[in-house]
């Protein structure tokens, strides 16, 4: 479950807590069948390993129409969505997306927004299995929910002091081709690629669950950090991010220099690689395979101790400086360049 | 599933093909889960029993600002969506509602909208278990995504020739008051209701799925004509609907005179009342217990045949005259005043 705006650095931010309040409200008084409730990527329902989730994408909030192409608006919305189920190792039983389309928008638009979201399905193998469509008055919106199942669904919450952080993939491409795009310039086309066709991990996802102890799974939507924040505060730990063992995207350094680049692959969000928590030297030993399965790294980037809160180190050997949620200039200086 | 913009009368028409044919065009080229595609009501998530539908609401183009409340407007959109798990004859396992809010909207626009989303899902005893929410630069939207259960959906596609065709309680009361609004009125109070406040007829539904035979089941979002016509189409035949006997919302005859009650009871729309198609003489002997049951009447108001379309009758005994769907003024001069 995405709560809108976050990581793109468009638009006005949101309450995140709006949405928890309404959902808690609206629990509070049903027979509820909801095992693992809202606030996790996404919700279980009670009795069935059906795990659902959904996600707004808004013109002008999420993405810009002279960023991306409507292929790419499509294909995109349908990904990020997805994300949340590889965020608990399910598999995709189907995708639902809904559609407000300007009215003064022709019939080439829809196909290309369709043609982005029929691929993003089929890459996933997710069926299309509904939608709905209407004119809107103003931004086009798409809001994409996403069914899966998940026998063992791995929350946010499981987390203990001692474990390891993973992250898959390059951090920061998606929030550098934004950064670019904000200061009027073109993103070259591997940024590009990152932000307009992101790669749900959802096979990665269930290739580590059946590897072994996955003690807890959050999706980088908001940014390494603010995401590690969420699984620290769902687990009751506190992450120390090793900010010299970050895979910043390779584009980034030369672009950005060192401390933008660390800067982005910390908080620039909407990456949609996986990060973890697993026992100790659990990971090392099918890391290597990693790359060939997959095509991308899988990198040790931190470590869970007793506490609360991020904490980010950027030597080795340094002790972690806390860190608040989403705000990187707070530690800027510590940021080796 | 519904195709938006249908019933309301608001903003321009959406082709109901576009959706249909990218969702198609992405299944065509799946490994497909989905058991009753869409094109239904909702769709049935194969080898489960899940049933799943999603509903766009736009503002100026589902409702408008001025002439309902953010209260109504969460409670309208919940319980449309929800009337599609009704016209499947399944029962709610949860609600996921996304909201785009306009960033000039305060925290009290909020509120109760969450509130009219919560008693619709209280009403219906279905959990809201996710959600999303966005700023939006432009209109309110709403996507409310609806999961139910139904060991046995009840189809469009099951009637046949000698089937007679009912519905659920008076017609025409969310229709009528969108002509008032239209025309810079104020609706009475029970019309408002009828379109702020509607019930989807989902204990309705599994109670009449219980007594026996349901041939085929839709909900009235797009009004008795139009989606007679879709039960026609699905089920390969053809429905006949006597004017005659149409209930009428109680209301409208004093309003609007007989021709326009009749008409607005035919294609206004938004009713979610239920019309089904059951065998010969197997519904008459529970229809009494009905509004006991429920507090609304059940109502024979056709017949199936053999054939395509729908055809209207105006007088016991009259040849039905065909119509096309949705343009009433095709057969305007049949009703009776």
């Amino acid at each position: 479950m995405q709560t809108g705006a976050a990581g793109s650095g468009l638009g006005p931010g949101v309450e995140f807590d709006r949405i928890r309040s309404l959902l808690e409200q609206a629990r509070v008084s049903l027979p509820s069948h909801v095992r693992v409730g809202p606030g996790d990527d996404a919700a279980v329902v009670e009795g069935t390993s059906l795990v659902v989730s959904t996600d707004l994408s808004v013109e002008d909030v999420h993405f810009r129409r002279d960023w991306v192409t409507p292929e790419e608006i499509g294909f995109r919305a349908v990904s990020a969505a997805l994300s949340d189920l590889a965020a608990m190792a399910a598999s995709p039983l189907g995708v639902l997306v809904s559609v407000a389309l300007p009215a003064s928008e022709g019939t080439r638009t829809w196909d290309e927004l369709g043609a982005g979201v029929a691929s993003a399905c089929e890459r996933a193998h997710a069926p299309l299995v509904g939608g709905d469509l209407s004119a809107s008055p103003g931004p086009l919106v798409l809001d994409v929910t996403v069914l899966g199942q998940a026998a063992s669904p791995v929350l946010r919450s499981g987390a203990v002091p001692g474990d390891e952080i993973w992250v898959t993939g390059a951090l920061g491409g998606s929030g550098g081709a934004v950064r670019l795009w904000e200061e009027g310039l073109q993103p070259p086309e591997e940024l590009r690629q990152s932000y307009a066709h992101p790669t749900p991990r959802i096979a990665e996802a269930r290739w580590l669950a059946r590897q072994g102890d996955l003690h807890a799974l959050i999706d980088l939507s908001d940014g390494l950090q603010g995401d590690a924040a969420h699984l620290a505060a769902a687990s009751d730990v506190e992450v120390t991010l090793d900010l010299f063992r970050l895979p910043v995207h390779p584009r980034l350094r030369g672009l950005f220099g060192e401390r933008v680049a660390t800067e982005l692959a910390l908080t620039g969000g909407e990456d949609y690689e996986l990060c973890f928590a697993a026992p100790p030297g659990s990971v090392e030993g099918h890391a290597a395979a990693f790359p060939g399965e997959f095509g991308v790294d899988l990198t040790r980037v931190g470590t869970v101790g007793a506490g609360s809160g991020v904490y980010l180190r950027a030597r080795p050997g340094e002790a972690g400086r806390r860190t608040d949620t989403g705000a990187f200039d707070h530690f800027a200086g510590d940021a080796s360049e």
